[in-house]
């Protein structure tokens, strides 16, 4: 069975240093869980769960996957394995997440709330970590609409988006 | 000098019908004053604002333009004038915005809300009709990153709404 | 009713003082019969197609569209009515072609030929304006593969496509 | 550094047996000389070259990238390890052919002609596996249009494009 791929979306700029070690983390966390990232390839929340994700013990090769606007591959940041140029601008951000079983989000400006809505039309699954400010702080526990279905999930941190992931896809 | 293109976007489904009156009219002045009207080009505040845009006095054919996301022509409402096919599900939204003069939001959901990301990371102008409900309310005066631009408009009716247009481009 | 939409695709360079004459003549003569122009927007043959569209006694603002790969409107030459941008490079392509009753191919290249494998694809009628060169001319007659439909029409100038489009669409 | 991306495209429809091993010896081969796969991820063509693959002592899992035109991941043929959804009908074509390093065409019909059309615009190096039929076929040696760049290579079998690889990445 292939492995659940993972979006994770975010600001394409990290002013905290805290905000960093914890995508970090989560990266590294994912893949130890032998999930793959499907991320935007690029800068800011994107390069540190890639960053992250190379740290792990069971990262292999082709476990990070980034979709970027352009068709430039060297927009990529440097820890993606295969990088896919969709040169669609934002709207590669629907390949994104419609290629996720569940979408992480951390911080986050126009771009990412573009992403979680996207993912809410989509019916993905949305966990957003609390506390990194930003849209994936607004929308804790918001419904986007009235369409019925789970809203989205705010965790106090890696090791809650790490066990929701677990429970859903282990069992 | 072509026509300014105004970008109307809100929920796919109205439930008052307040507000569906609020957004015909809408339709109607803006072809009164001679903008063309591009708007998804399916039910709901789409179809108002477009059956509302037949009725002016200055109507004529072209000026309304429905930008669908399936490949079929039939999913368009019957006043949408052109009908263009995009077949990308919502990654159409990024062609609505991008090829908008100014984004108008009533009401609207999850699909309404990546239209208004997408219009705030074009750096185009978006004007919300206040107490409609839905994200285009939520989003009044709202700013949705750091980036140094004009927030979102909050409008109290449809004459604002002119005004602000007659302001921005007859001058 | 709507307009019937007719996509004019081909070159963006035309180096033929003939072809050029032979493309502004079918923009003329299909809004003569109250066609919609769809184009690419650019230069060459869509520029060409849409100068000649402005120049019908019949036209009105508003019939000619140009889909446009960039986010830039300021790439659609001057004849443009509408304009779109995608900022889906040339998978805008994919838009032309969907959004068409039937496509003309004059000349062309590479950029012309996956338009025309699209119109294929799409089950579109495509003419090919025969002695203009390119792919258009070498694509005359053939089919592009066993799908059984009508194969790429060969006209042997404006006066065959204009007859051809009256007999499709006014009975 | 990077694992090199080769897109595999062609018929989604096999119907001679020796096509089809053909194609799944590609494959192998490709992944014994460490190359990643990115196709359509459908059947035909695209199932031969990912089963091929599977079968390859250097196989790892995260090898072989299927690109959708649809959202529904159940779209892929088995043998795909990340399955990319985007929604985008056939402008996925874009996607496959600028994600990758080299384009190689097996057989192929109008959307293999449409794939070959974008390669050739996006500067990227074609082969074309010889005596397959289809535009595959038609193609060798063939120039698209002026541009100067390298015409599209025929080649007479799988060895020969594996060397066209190795030489041209392996230096």
């Amino acid at each position: 069975m292939n492995k659940k791929q993972i979006a994770v979306i975010g600001s394409g700029m990290i002013r905290k240093e805290e905000i960093r070690n914890l995508t970090e983390n989560l990266g590294e966390k994912l893949i130890d869980n032998d999930f793959r990232i499907i991320c935007g390839g690029k800068e800011g929340v994107m390069e540190a769960v890639c960053k992250g994700a190379r740290r792990s013990k069971n990262y292999k090769e082709g476990m990070i996957v980034g979709i970027l606007p352009s068709l430039e591959r060297l927009d990529a940041n440097p820890y993606v394995d295969i990088v896919i140029t969709t040169g669609m601008s934002y709207a590669r951000n629907q390949i994104i997440i419609s290629s996720a079983d569940v979408v992480i989000a951390i911080q986050g400006g126009a771009g990412t709330l573009s992403e979680i809505a996207f993912a809410w039309q989509y019916d993905k699954p949305i966990i957003v970590l609390k506390n990194t400010g930003g849209w994936a702080e607004k929308l804790t526990e918001v419904r986007l609409n009235e369409r019925k279905r789970e809203p989205i999930i705010g965790a106090n941190n890696v090791e809650e988006i790490i066990t929701y992931l677990k429970n859903t896809f282990k069992t």
